[in-house]
């Protein structure tokens, strides 16, 4: 009998250190299909490449490990994984990471980490989206494999009969520094930008976008920036409707 | 006395006619600024530029109406405007399209139109993201700007105190063939793909990413998908916390 398949998936591309350290992790739970971006697309969200062809490359086939390269974005690498390169069979998980940086709060908009999580979810398995609060090179992803390690069994093991795609951001610190796991909601806030111009050899001026998180409900406990600024890992369970429900009156109130 | 802000985007491109209608239908509430991108940018969702700088253009500076051309994604446009051009000043109104196709249900997700509105919401003033639900070159534009030319003024009148996003799409016809307006919720389901595979000249094969939506409620009559097919123009509010409040139990099971 074949074992059962595992998608991966990352943004910081098929080369980035937090995904191979994953697919070694996940080797024993199943057969691997990684389908991941040939360059860097942090920030992409849930981009997809409409206007453009995409390229699909194979740097590895095996029965046990088949890696492909895309020339697009992380939800692309997700539709071909999907609806081309595995059509026939169902993965039973969906996992996307390990990634530099924080995917907390309104941060989840940006991600590309997520947004592939969230289309891999579509397609009926469980998706985990896996961020380690680190953009270093030489970032320690310990703590992230040893959490990946006790949760993507968790999941295998459930019997869960409902998408799920969870949205998990790990501190910064040795596995024995980390206090623990919590279930929590997304925390408010947005980016306030400061963006750094700078004058081209050829004398355009350019911009480098910098900004900084505006936590608008600092006093929450029960989000996820209150977890990993105390040193536990964030859970959040995602959902993409995104009606507010709330201001409907309001917006029938405004046009009447 | 100095008349309002009024800021608009799209993702279609500065030289969208789309946008460049919408700005004349606006002319009479206000000052314009304008920031879109200098290409399509269709699909790219909630997607920055985080790993290359921007560049951005004059295309026309006068005190009624500035356009700027952004080298990067819609959200990267909303970002230069708000905390680079006009960081002073406050706008009292976003406006972002008028775009080609419907950004209704899931497709908000990878909707640029709606990114740049979304992301606007953020510094406070209200948002509206207009689509029509065209992608041909001729579309009619005229029963969008007929209803811009109601919503805009009714909006600019609310006393509204409280983040708004509104997602307005608008079906295909005549002003006349329009069966009014419905508040609407977002309706479920997800996109299929069917990749076309064509070989380039050089030999490498290339994808083309062609999809359909897979309506996942086809019987529900609250929601935008509906009232897209029923003559109806749909309007969403829209909120970003993705939390699946729902599921948080379940998940707490999983890991115990």
């Amino acid at each position: 009998m074949k074992r059962p398949l595992i998608f991966l998936t990352n943004d910081d591309g098929v080369n980035a250190r937090g995904l191979n350290l994953l697919i070694e992790a996940v080797r024993p739970y199943g057969r691997l299909i990684v389908v991941a971006p040939e360059t860097v697309q942090s920030g992409m969200g849930h981009a997809i490449t409409s206007n453009d062809p995409l390229y699909l490359r194979t740097v590895k086939e095996s029965d046990d490990l088949s890696i492909y390269a895309c020339s697009g974005t992380p939800v692309d690498c997700v539709k071909l994984g999907y609806d081309l390169i595995f059509a026939d069979e169902q993965p039973v998980l969906n996992l996307s990471g390990i990634n530099h940086g924080s995917n907390s709060a309104v941060s989840i908009l940006y991600s590309g980490t997520m947004g592939a999580a969230i289309e891999a979810s579509f397609y009926g398995a469980p998706s985990i989206g896996l961020s380690l609060t680190d953009h270093s090179e030489g970032a320690d992803f310990d703590a992230s494999l040893a959490f990946a390690r006790k949760l993507i069994p968790d999941v295998l093991a459930a019997d869960i009969r409902e998408p799920l795609c969870l949205n998990v951001n790990i501190p910064v610190g040795r596995p024995e520094s980390i206090r623990g796991w919590r279930v929590c909601r997304q925390n408010g806030g947005y980016w306030k930008e400061t963006f750094v111009c700078r004058k081209a050899p050829h004398g355009k001026d350019y911009y480098w976008l910098t900004g900084d998180f505006c936590n608008t409900e600092p006093e929450a406990t029960d989000t996820d920036e209150w977890a990993l600024a105390n040193g536990y890992i964030s859970i959040v369970p995602v959902q993409i409707d995104l009606t507010n429900y709330r201001q409907m009156p309001l917006v029938e109130r405004i046009l009447r």
